[in-house]
């Protein structure tokens, strides 16, 4: 994503506090709190400019969404369309997803979705990937033990690495799909990326996981020292 | 692949004992006895026409290499292949892959191709899939605890089916390709189908596998009763 400063960006988030949250810390284990009634709990990390986070949470009001984003820049674009949707059943963070445990506790999410992440290609750069082993560590540590992960991208090299680091962590697959936009999947709310990539004909790759081993314990405590 | 009656395809299987293995239970645990040396153990299950097998083997004379294909009109163009590289390092069974622990006892082989195999593609023929549960459970059991699978495919559908079934199984995944002749992979040999596939421009799938939970038990045991 080309990332333009705007050096406005900071001061209109914090203008939101209504959707974008600060200091999300304050809501571990009682999200429910920062809406206004219990709903499943369904986050998107690295949300982008926030068209697929804003047409799920259209689509299924009867479910919270999170959307993760560290560049506010790009965070404010997504903070507009919520707003233009008129909606209550989002919220933002300009937060770094490597801290996803300091804003979820132990099992408190349903749903976790990674959308067109950065591929970070080079080997040196593994750590960086949403789906390096680390990650793939949070994420089942915030997510309920019938959580799932959803992701999808276009770029075919993540997707084998991802397979990869994900299925030799315990995960496993279901509704895997190596070219999304001829496989017949219903109700699939396309992202800005895969507008465009859909249009130039390029395959989507996409799978849903479920973690098959144990968690490893509580992150959290460890983190907070 | 077509299938082409040779009636007298049975006949000239049997007459070339040295390469066309009759009864493989008597080899069982033991099938150094049926080279003339203890080497590594490499099994290609429905090896069709044998063109990757013969291959493979001349390019790894210190392998072993057992190719298993129940239709013999196929098979009479693998010992054909096999009779005019004049290789010795190659065994042909004319069986079916369901009995693969019936042929070969526990741990006793070293890796297992999967290439270019029946899609089964209806629903009601998932049983078929050679990447079915039933079949992996036959392949871990006869493969060693370091053992691998290596899997390619031209069909999405059964590669999409074989990553959830394998991962569900608990196997991990490593040198995963989702366009193998733009991965820069080396040393690959291609199959029949392949080299048909490739020229059409069209992707072939391909992925190396682990069994990472412990074996289910003695499987012949089962059986024999």
């Amino acid at each position: 994503m080309r990332l333009r400063h705007k050096p406005w960006a900071r001061e209109t988030l914090a203008a939101h506090p209504d959707i974008v949250v600060a200091q999300p810390e304050r809501y571990r284990g009682k999200w429910h709190m920062a809406f206004d009634k219990s709903q499943p709990l369904y986050v998107e990390v690295g949300t982008g400019k926030g068209k697929f986070l804003t047409e799920m949470a259209q689509k299924y009001p009867d479910i919270h969404f999170i959307g993760i984003e560290k560049y506010e820049s790009v965070l404010l674009t997504a903070l507009e369309r919520v707003k233009k949707a008129g909606i209550s059943n989002v919220r933002l963070l300009a937060q770094d997803v490597a801290k996803l445990d300091h804003f979820f506790a132990e099992d408190e999410l349903d749903r976790l979705f990674i959308n067109f992440t950065d591929p970070w290609p080079k080997n040196r750069h593994e750590r960086r990937r949403l789906t390096y082993q680390s990650f793939l560590m949070q994420y089942q540590y915030v997510l309920n033990p019938d959580g799932e992960v959803h992701f999808k991208t276009d770029n075919r090299g993540l997707f084998e690495y991802s397979l990869q680091s994900m299925s030799t962590y315990g995960m496993a697959f279901h509704d895997v799909s190596l070219d999304l936009h001829k496989s017949g999947l219903e109700g699939n709310v396309m992202t800005e990326y895969e507008e465009r990539f859909v249009q130039k004909g390029l395959p989507i790759y996409r799978l849903e996981a479920r973690f098959t081993r144990g968690k490893v314990g509580a992150l959290y405590k460890d983190y907070k020292n």
